[in-house]
């Protein structure tokens, strides 16, 4: 974040029915799945190329690539792979949740792969993970472990950017607090052993940037934690509003678009790479300078 | 259920570091990911082999493959062919669950696939899958309608097996009831529309078999819902206080067993294959037998 001045994260969802109209044509042979699974791999190239230099970070949408099956699981590595040649972070978006074996499987699959007989084999390598909490604190520990031994950290979900959000996120307790704050109390918990040098903590929390109201309690109840902040520009969310996520750090925020940026062209005219630059750095400059004020006013 | 007299899913979660010690031999070729994956499937298509006369699905779980990336998903998707080859119905465990359209890109991954400009592809081809009602009553909605288009169920968690279900699902709401019971009304709420000929919903809740006195008031609350009912065996839960599962009929539970079926040998002695069918038979049986009671006792 401070190298690059950036809180800035592409997220990747790619639909192989819309991708970008310069894509580079895919292979001539191969299973649907395969040649979609091409047409995709290059999609998400073109758009890291235009946008890296104003990003700190890819966020994969597992799901988009996981309906292309086998192929689409080779894209998604081959994916990570280009945005760490570019010096990007990678966050694996899967919000995966299960009981503490599984969960341990799912850690192997997002972050340094499984030993078996025949040598060492998967693993996404990602930097960051999104993670399910409703299974309990047992359940996130595994994916915490994982990640620490690959110098990587977890994003919990707590209170997440959809109207959905409402149904049991925000329940009230009998204990007066809604349930995300219970989420929010156990990922301060779980992530006080892992503030580094910088207090941002390896167990972050996703945050939905559509709630403003809701940050500035989260970053009470979550002193260290980064936030990842999806649903800025198309679902509606203001970089502007979300100064309490930078009270830790510059990097206590990352700021999530996918559609905004890739879509951007639609918007602004243009050719898509050079709409989606423009639109990246847009929002970079923004985020960059609601953390400065932070800053500046809290040392000042 | 009525044509095999089973209620039983043999639970899948292959540890390539523990197949079978009588698993056919990998291919001396391939990337440690693509050996593993095809020493899991040689695996578990025995393990079906052996015990498909006495079971009506198998359930997979998809972090196991997932972790040998590329690869581990076709594995996925040549287990649940055979499976299918001998007549089972194919659960798909992977607790999915995320906003909207990316809910809707996951159960495309999980049934009928994706439509691409190279045709049609992926999609595992799933009968039911487990579905993470966290995020919202809006986010189970497209899996809901994707299986429907496929003539297939969804199964959401409502509360599960592991200790650290306590966590948040059985936190007491400021209305009195704990978080679970709410989404079970969701559930209810949701399946109402889906209820076949039977009597059964193709809107399902997992249950697990380790708290046996939730079973009675889960089916209060969705009378139709099939339950998926694991953590039978190796998690502690006995087959004989699944009683309220069947009431709304003989498929209104299903027993899901994993490692007490996969290792019985470790416990019975003999051949793996010989040990794991008795164990299925065993199981069976003794649910058969408590569906038997229920229905002899509510129609006699």
């Amino acid at each position: 974040v401070a190298a690059r001045e950036s809180q800035i994260v592409l997220g990747l969802d790619p639909d192989p029915a819309a991708l970008w109209p310069g894509s580079e044509p895919p292979p001539a042979r191969g299973s649907p799945a395969e040649r979609a699974a091409a047409a995709v791999t290059g999609h998400c190239r073109m758009l890291i190329d235009a946008t890296a230099e104003a990003c700190v970070a890819i966020k994969l949408q597992l799901a988009c690539f996981e309906r292309l099956g086998g192929p689409g699981w080779s894209a998604l590595e081959a994916v990570a792979a280009h945005a760490r040649a570019r010096g990007l972070l990678v966050i694996a978006d899967g919000k995966r949740g299960d009981v503490p074996l599984s969960a341990r499987a799912y850690a192997q699959a997002l972050f340094a792969g499984v030993g078996t007989p025949f040598g060492p084999a998967g693993g996404l390598g990602a930097d960051l993970a999104t993670v399910n909490p409703l299974l309990g604190s047992e359940t996130i520990g595994p994916f915490i472990a994982s990640a620490r031994e690959a110098g990587a950290g977890v994003l919990v979900l707590v209170r997440t950017s959809n109207p959905g959000a409402a149904d049991f996120e925000d329940l009230a307790l009998e204990s007066g607090e809604p349930v995300w704050e219970r989420m929010a109390a156990i990922v301060e918990e779980l992530g006080r052993s892992g503030v580094g040098e910088e207090g941002i903590s390896d167990v972050g929390a996703v945050m939905g940037a559509t709630a403003p109201a809701h940050l500035a309690r989260a970053r009470e109840l979550m002193a260290s934690a980064p936030f990842l902040l999806p649903g800025v520009g198309a679902q509606g969310g203001r970089v502007e509003e979300l100064a309490p996520a930078f009270a830790p750090g510059r990097a206590g925020g990352l700021v999530s678009a996918s559609r905004s940026i890739a879509a951007a062209h639609e918007r602004l005219g243009g050719g898509p790479a050079a709409a989606a630059r423009a639109e990246a750095e847009r929002l970079r400059e923004a985020a960059w300078a609601v953390s400065e004020r932070v800053w500046t006013g809290s040392q000042g």
